[in-house]
Protein backbone atom coordinates (compact mmCIF):
# COMPACT_ATOMS: atom_id res chain seq x y z
CA UNK A 1 0.00 0.00 0.00
CA UNK A 2 1.75 2.86 -1.10
CA UNK A 3 0.43 5.64 1.30
CA UNK A 4 1.31 3.16 3.96
CA UNK A 5 4.77 3.21 2.30
CA UNK A 6 4.91 6.62 2.32
CA UNK A 7 3.77 7.97 5.88
CA UNK A 8 6.31 5.32 7.08
CA UNK A 9 9.02 7.24 5.49
CA UNK A 10 8.08 10.54 6.44
CA UNK A 11 6.95 9.99 9.97
CA UNK A 12 8.80 6.93 11.07
CA UNK A 13 11.81 6.50 12.71
CA UNK A 14 14.09 3.29 13.30
CA UNK A 15 14.98 2.62 17.24
CA UNK A 16 17.98 -0.04 18.36
CA UNK A 17 17.04 -3.75 18.47
CA UNK A 18 14.58 -3.49 14.92
CA UNK A 19 12.56 -1.08 16.73
CA UNK A 20 9.82 0.94 13.62
CA UNK A 21 8.36 3.75 15.38
CA UNK A 22 5.27 4.40 14.07
CA UNK A 23 3.87 6.15 17.20
CA UNK A 24 2.57 9.14 15.18
CA UNK A 25 -0.17 7.30 13.26
CA UNK A 26 -0.37 3.35 13.69
CA UNK A 27 0.32 3.69 17.37
CA UNK A 28 -0.20 4.91 20.08
CA UNK A 29 -1.51 7.76 18.43
CA UNK A 30 -3.24 6.82 16.20
CA UNK A 31 -4.43 8.80 12.50
CA UNK A 32 -8.25 7.79 11.99
CA UNK A 33 -9.15 7.86 8.84
CA UNK A 34 -5.89 6.61 7.31
CA UNK A 35 -6.46 3.47 9.58
CA UNK A 36 -10.09 3.26 7.90
CA UNK A 37 -8.30 3.45 4.20
CA UNK A 38 -6.07 0.76 5.59
CA UNK A 39 -9.50 -1.02 6.73
CA UNK A 40 -10.34 -0.53 3.07
CA UNK A 41 -7.16 -2.14 1.65
CA UNK A 42 -7.76 -5.10 3.88
CA UNK A 43 -11.73 -5.09 2.67
CA UNK A 44 -9.99 -5.23 -1.00
CA UNK A 45 -7.65 -7.75 -0.46
CA UNK A 46 -10.17 -10.68 1.64
CA UNK A 47 -12.98 -9.23 -0.70
CA UNK A 48 -13.65 -12.76 -1.97
CA UNK A 49 -12.62 -15.23 0.57
CA UNK A 50 -15.79 -15.16 2.60
CA UNK A 51 -14.54 -14.12 6.17
CA UNK A 52 -16.88 -14.42 8.78
CA UNK A 53 -14.87 -12.48 11.96
CA UNK A 54 -11.72 -10.40 12.06
CA UNK A 55 -9.29 -11.81 15.04
CA UNK A 56 -6.32 -9.86 16.64
CA UNK A 57 -4.78 -9.83 19.61
CA UNK A 58 -4.70 -6.86 22.67
CA UNK A 59 -3.69 -4.15 22.71
CA UNK A 60 -2.18 -2.46 19.27
CA UNK A 61 -3.99 -4.70 17.07
CA UNK A 62 -7.51 -3.54 18.08
CA UNK A 63 -7.57 -0.14 16.07
CA UNK A 64 -6.65 -1.70 12.57
CA UNK A 65 -8.73 -4.90 13.10
CA UNK A 66 -11.59 -2.78 14.07
CA UNK A 67 -10.79 -0.78 10.83
CA UNK A 68 -11.06 -3.76 9.00
CA UNK A 69 -13.97 -5.77 10.18
CA UNK A 70 -16.17 -1.98 9.94
CA UNK A 71 -14.94 -2.08 6.58
CA UNK A 72 -15.54 -6.08 5.54
CA UNK A 73 -18.92 -5.47 8.00
CA UNK A 74 -17.99 -8.42 10.59
CA UNK A 75 -16.95 -8.71 14.00
CA UNK A 76 -13.86 -8.37 15.20
CA UNK A 77 -13.12 -10.28 17.94
CA UNK A 78 -9.51 -9.67 20.33
CA UNK A 79 -7.50 -12.42 22.41
CA UNK A 80 -6.66 -11.10 25.64
CA UNK A 81 -3.26 -11.62 27.17
CA UNK A 82 -3.07 -12.85 30.41
CA UNK A 83 -0.79 -14.28 32.96
CA UNK A 84 -2.93 -15.87 35.21
CA UNK A 85 -5.78 -17.82 33.57
CA UNK A 86 -8.62 -16.76 35.65
CA UNK A 87 -11.74 -16.13 33.02
CA UNK A 88 -14.40 -17.58 33.60
CA UNK A 89 -16.65 -19.60 31.19
CA UNK A 90 -14.41 -21.60 28.77
CA UNK A 91 -11.86 -20.53 26.63
CA UNK A 92 -9.40 -20.94 23.77
CA UNK A 93 -6.03 -19.90 24.75
CA UNK A 94 -2.20 -19.97 23.35
CA UNK A 95 1.14 -19.41 25.02
CA UNK A 96 3.15 -16.96 22.84
CA UNK A 97 6.81 -16.11 23.76
CA UNK A 98 7.15 -12.38 23.28
CA UNK A 99 10.39 -11.67 20.98
CA UNK A 100 10.69 -8.30 22.80
CA UNK A 101 10.90 -9.25 26.57
CA UNK A 102 11.12 -12.93 26.19
CA UNK A 103 8.16 -13.65 28.32
CA UNK A 104 5.78 -16.49 27.51
CA UNK A 105 2.54 -15.31 28.09
CA UNK A 106 -0.89 -16.56 27.55
CA UNK A 107 -3.31 -15.44 25.14
CA UNK A 108 -7.39 -16.07 25.54
CA UNK A 109 -10.00 -15.99 23.63
CA UNK A 110 -13.89 -17.20 24.78
CA UNK A 111 -15.20 -20.24 22.84
CA UNK A 112 -18.81 -18.43 22.96
CA UNK A 113 -17.45 -16.17 20.05
CA UNK A 114 -15.20 -18.29 18.06
CA UNK A 115 -17.22 -20.88 15.80
CA UNK A 116 -16.45 -24.06 13.85
CA UNK A 117 -17.81 -22.42 10.87
CA UNK A 118 -16.27 -18.88 11.19
CA UNK A 119 -13.75 -18.22 8.31
CA UNK A 120 -10.98 -15.93 9.90
CA UNK A 121 -8.76 -13.09 8.73
CA UNK A 122 -6.31 -12.52 11.32
CA UNK A 123 -5.23 -8.92 11.36
CA UNK A 124 -2.24 -7.24 13.22
CA UNK A 125 -0.09 -4.25 13.12
CA UNK A 126 3.04 -5.95 12.87
CA UNK A 127 4.46 -8.89 12.05
CA UNK A 128 8.04 -9.82 12.79
CA UNK A 129 9.40 -13.70 14.16
CA UNK A 130 5.48 -14.23 14.11
CA UNK A 131 4.76 -15.86 17.55
CA UNK A 132 1.37 -13.93 18.36
CA UNK A 133 0.31 -14.83 14.58
CA UNK A 134 0.93 -18.29 15.24
CA UNK A 135 -0.81 -18.71 18.90
CA UNK A 136 -3.66 -17.09 16.95
CA UNK A 137 -3.29 -20.08 14.49
CA UNK A 138 -3.88 -22.36 16.92
CA UNK A 139 -6.52 -20.91 18.49
CA UNK A 140 -8.48 -21.27 15.31
CA UNK A 141 -7.73 -24.71 14.75
CA UNK A 142 -8.48 -25.37 18.31
CA UNK A 143 -12.10 -23.72 17.53
CA UNK A 144 -12.34 -25.63 14.55
CA UNK A 145 -12.48 -22.78 12.34
CA UNK A 146 -10.80 -21.68 8.92
CA UNK A 147 -8.30 -19.81 9.06
CA UNK A 148 -8.49 -18.25 5.78
CA UNK A 149 -5.05 -15.87 5.96
CA UNK A 150 -3.26 -12.91 7.69
CA UNK A 151 -2.71 -9.09 6.90
CA UNK A 152 0.00 -7.14 9.15
CA UNK A 153 -0.12 -3.62 8.69
CA UNK A 154 3.71 -3.94 8.69
CA UNK A 155 5.48 -6.63 8.48
CA UNK A 156 9.29 -7.16 9.24
CA UNK A 157 10.73 -9.18 6.22
CA UNK A 158 14.29 -9.04 8.05
CA UNK A 159 12.61 -11.23 10.33
CA UNK A 160 11.20 -13.80 8.43
CA UNK A 161 8.36 -14.90 10.49
CA UNK A 162 5.99 -14.17 7.81
CA UNK A 163 8.23 -16.00 5.35
CA UNK A 164 8.46 -19.22 7.60
CA UNK A 165 4.34 -19.08 7.60
CA UNK A 166 4.31 -19.00 3.68
CA UNK A 167 6.43 -21.93 3.29
CA UNK A 168 4.28 -23.40 5.35
CA UNK A 169 1.20 -22.97 2.73
CA UNK A 170 -0.56 -19.81 4.90
CA UNK A 171 -1.72 -16.88 3.37
CA UNK A 172 -0.25 -13.77 4.61
CA UNK A 173 -0.01 -10.66 3.46
CA UNK A 174 1.10 -7.15 4.54
CA UNK A 175 0.44 -3.45 3.84
CA UNK A 176 4.08 -2.38 4.02
CA UNK A 177 7.04 -5.15 3.65
CA UNK A 178 10.18 -3.80 4.93
CA UNK A 179 13.00 -5.59 4.01
CA UNK A 180 15.90 -3.87 5.53
CA UNK A 181 16.01 -0.93 8.24
CA UNK A 182 19.24 1.30 9.09
CA UNK A 183 19.49 4.29 11.03
CA UNK A 184 18.54 6.41 7.94
CA UNK A 185 16.79 4.11 5.69
CA UNK A 186 13.95 1.99 5.23
CA UNK A 187 13.68 -0.32 2.33
CA UNK A 188 10.17 -2.04 0.99
CA UNK A 189 9.96 -5.37 -0.94
CA UNK A 190 6.98 -5.33 -3.80
CA UNK B 1 -28.84 5.95 22.77
CA UNK B 2 -31.94 4.16 22.06
CA UNK B 3 -30.19 1.36 20.13
CA UNK B 4 -27.75 0.31 22.12
CA UNK B 5 -29.99 -0.14 25.42
CA UNK B 6 -32.00 -2.17 22.85
CA UNK B 7 -28.86 -4.11 22.67
CA UNK B 8 -27.88 -4.35 26.23
CA UNK B 9 -30.94 -5.31 26.83
CA UNK B 10 -31.33 -8.13 24.15
CA UNK B 11 -27.34 -9.39 24.59
CA UNK B 12 -26.23 -7.76 28.12
CA UNK B 13 -25.82 -9.86 31.33
CA UNK B 14 -25.38 -9.16 34.43
CA UNK B 15 -22.54 -10.79 36.61
CA UNK B 16 -21.57 -11.01 40.11
CA UNK B 17 -19.76 -7.96 41.55
CA UNK B 18 -21.81 -5.19 39.51
CA UNK B 19 -20.56 -6.68 35.65
CA UNK B 20 -22.36 -5.97 32.95
CA UNK B 21 -20.79 -8.23 30.50
CA UNK B 22 -21.77 -6.88 26.77
CA UNK B 23 -18.73 -9.09 25.57
CA UNK B 24 -20.87 -10.07 22.51
CA UNK B 25 -20.60 -6.72 21.00
CA UNK B 26 -18.46 -4.19 22.73
CA UNK B 27 -15.80 -6.38 24.21
CA UNK B 28 -14.17 -8.89 23.57
CA UNK B 29 -16.39 -9.16 20.42
CA UNK B 30 -17.05 -5.93 18.60
CA UNK B 31 -19.85 -5.48 16.08
CA UNK B 32 -17.75 -2.99 14.20
CA UNK B 33 -20.83 -1.68 12.26
CA UNK B 34 -22.44 -0.94 15.52
CA UNK B 35 -19.64 0.76 16.84
CA UNK B 36 -19.16 3.10 14.03
CA UNK B 37 -23.05 3.99 14.63
CA UNK B 38 -22.05 4.72 18.52
CA UNK B 39 -18.89 6.60 16.76
CA UNK B 40 -21.51 8.94 14.81
CA UNK B 41 -23.23 9.62 17.48
CA UNK B 42 -20.58 10.39 19.43
CA UNK B 43 -19.25 12.73 16.43
CA UNK B 44 -22.75 14.78 16.94
CA UNK B 45 -22.79 14.82 20.29
CA UNK B 46 -19.22 16.85 20.33
CA UNK B 47 -20.05 18.41 16.09
CA UNK B 48 -19.67 22.14 17.89
CA UNK B 49 -16.94 22.05 20.10
CA UNK B 50 -13.56 21.77 18.06
CA UNK B 51 -12.44 18.96 19.39
CA UNK B 52 -8.90 18.15 17.84
CA UNK B 53 -8.44 14.66 19.34
CA UNK B 54 -9.78 11.74 20.92
CA UNK B 55 -8.08 10.46 24.37
CA UNK B 56 -8.39 6.56 25.67
CA UNK B 57 -6.95 4.13 27.64
CA UNK B 58 -5.79 0.77 26.71
CA UNK B 59 -7.41 -1.88 25.86
CA UNK B 60 -11.08 -1.96 25.93
CA UNK B 61 -11.08 1.93 24.85
CA UNK B 62 -9.27 1.65 21.58
CA UNK B 63 -11.80 0.38 19.62
CA UNK B 64 -15.00 2.57 20.66
CA UNK B 65 -12.56 5.81 20.16
CA UNK B 66 -11.17 4.85 17.32
CA UNK B 67 -14.88 4.82 16.01
CA UNK B 68 -15.39 8.27 17.56
CA UNK B 69 -12.07 9.70 16.23
CA UNK B 70 -13.05 8.32 12.63
CA UNK B 71 -16.05 10.17 12.40
CA UNK B 72 -14.72 12.87 14.11
CA UNK B 73 -11.74 12.95 11.31
CA UNK B 74 -9.50 13.58 13.98
CA UNK B 75 -6.46 11.53 15.25
CA UNK B 76 -7.03 9.04 18.30
CA UNK B 77 -4.31 8.62 21.50
CA UNK B 78 -4.43 6.27 24.10
CA UNK B 79 -2.86 5.70 27.23
CA UNK B 80 -0.88 2.98 28.02
CA UNK B 81 -1.13 0.96 31.49
CA UNK B 82 1.92 -0.04 33.02
CA UNK B 83 3.29 -0.76 36.49
CA UNK B 84 6.98 0.01 35.92
CA UNK B 85 7.75 3.04 33.79
CA UNK B 86 10.44 2.54 31.36
CA UNK B 87 9.32 4.43 28.61
CA UNK B 88 11.50 6.42 26.27
CA UNK B 89 11.12 10.17 26.12
CA UNK B 90 9.31 12.40 28.00
CA UNK B 91 6.01 11.32 29.49
CA UNK B 92 2.63 12.51 31.18
CA UNK B 93 1.75 10.13 33.85
CA UNK B 94 -1.20 9.90 36.29
CA UNK B 95 -1.85 6.70 38.75
CA UNK B 96 -5.01 4.85 38.88
CA UNK B 97 -6.44 2.55 41.21
CA UNK B 98 -8.51 -0.58 39.99
CA UNK B 99 -11.47 -0.54 41.18
CA UNK B 100 -11.91 -4.26 39.99
CA UNK B 101 -8.88 -5.73 41.49
CA UNK B 102 -7.84 -2.74 43.92
CA UNK B 103 -4.42 -2.08 42.27
CA UNK B 104 -3.10 1.27 41.38
CA UNK B 105 -1.18 1.45 37.89
CA UNK B 106 0.53 4.13 36.05
CA UNK B 107 -1.29 5.49 32.97
CA UNK B 108 1.41 6.99 30.41
CA UNK B 109 0.93 9.29 27.10
CA UNK B 110 4.25 10.40 24.97
CA UNK B 111 4.18 13.75 25.59
CA UNK B 112 4.78 14.46 22.03
CA UNK B 113 1.34 13.26 21.24
CA UNK B 114 -1.02 15.46 23.37
CA UNK B 115 -0.09 19.64 22.67
CA UNK B 116 -1.04 22.46 24.82
CA UNK B 117 -3.48 23.56 21.76
CA UNK B 118 -5.51 20.24 21.72
CA UNK B 119 -9.53 20.03 22.48
CA UNK B 120 -9.57 17.05 24.34
CA UNK B 121 -12.62 14.41 24.16
CA UNK B 122 -12.44 11.44 26.20
CA UNK B 123 -13.61 8.30 24.95
CA UNK B 124 -13.96 4.80 26.95
CA UNK B 125 -16.01 2.27 27.10
CA UNK B 126 -17.73 1.95 30.31
CA UNK B 127 -17.82 4.96 33.15
CA UNK B 128 -18.09 3.81 36.89
CA UNK B 129 -16.36 4.70 39.83
CA UNK B 130 -14.48 7.51 37.57
CA UNK B 131 -10.78 6.42 38.54
CA UNK B 132 -10.03 5.85 34.94
CA UNK B 133 -11.16 9.23 33.96
CA UNK B 134 -9.69 11.40 36.20
CA UNK B 135 -6.28 10.39 35.22
CA UNK B 136 -6.85 10.99 32.10
CA UNK B 137 -7.83 14.21 32.69
CA UNK B 138 -5.31 15.22 34.80
CA UNK B 139 -3.14 14.41 31.87
CA UNK B 140 -4.70 16.55 29.97
CA UNK B 141 -4.62 19.38 32.63
CA UNK B 142 -0.75 18.92 32.98
CA UNK B 143 -0.50 19.12 29.14
CA UNK B 144 -1.73 22.28 29.16
CA UNK B 145 -4.75 20.46 26.58
CA UNK B 146 -8.67 21.87 27.44
CA UNK B 147 -10.58 19.07 28.15
CA UNK B 148 -13.75 19.22 26.58
CA UNK B 149 -15.73 16.32 27.82
CA UNK B 150 -16.00 12.81 28.29
CA UNK B 151 -18.48 9.99 26.74
CA UNK B 152 -18.84 6.62 28.17
CA UNK B 153 -20.76 3.98 25.98
CA UNK B 154 -21.92 2.55 29.23
CA UNK B 155 -21.99 4.77 32.19
CA UNK B 156 -23.09 2.81 35.89
CA UNK B 157 -24.81 5.39 37.33
CA UNK B 158 -25.37 3.34 40.29
CA UNK B 159 -21.67 4.36 41.11
CA UNK B 160 -21.79 7.90 40.91
CA UNK B 161 -18.41 8.30 39.22
CA UNK B 162 -19.99 10.48 36.50
CA UNK B 163 -22.43 12.23 38.79
CA UNK B 164 -19.71 13.63 40.64
CA UNK B 165 -17.87 14.86 38.16
CA UNK B 166 -20.58 16.74 36.74
CA UNK B 167 -20.89 18.60 40.43
CA UNK B 168 -17.56 19.33 39.63
CA UNK B 169 -18.52 20.95 36.52
CA UNK B 170 -16.85 18.59 34.51
CA UNK B 171 -19.02 17.85 30.89
CA UNK B 172 -19.67 13.82 31.19
CA UNK B 173 -22.06 12.14 28.45
CA UNK B 174 -23.15 8.34 28.18
CA UNK B 175 -24.52 6.70 25.23
CA UNK B 176 -26.46 4.40 28.18
CA UNK B 177 -26.85 5.33 31.27
CA UNK B 178 -27.84 2.38 34.14
CA UNK B 179 -29.26 3.50 36.82
CA UNK B 180 -30.08 0.06 38.29
CA UNK B 181 -29.12 -3.80 37.66
CA UNK B 182 -30.38 -6.93 38.86
CA UNK B 183 -29.99 -10.31 37.89
CA UNK B 184 -33.14 -9.89 35.76
CA UNK B 185 -33.59 -6.02 35.04
CA UNK B 186 -31.55 -3.51 33.38
CA UNK B 187 -32.96 0.28 34.05
CA UNK B 188 -31.93 3.33 32.08
CA UNK B 189 -31.65 6.90 32.94
CA UNK B 190 -32.83 9.11 30.32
Amino acid sequence: MKALEEKILKEGTVLPGNILKVGSFLNQQIDAAFLMEMGKEIARLYENDGITKVLTIEASGIAIALAAAAQMNVPMLFAKKTQSLNQSGEIYTAKVKSYTHGKVYDIVVPKEYLLPGDRILIVDDFLAVGNALRGLIKICEDAGATFVGCVAAIEKGFQHGGDKLREEGYRVDALALVDEMTDDTVTFRH
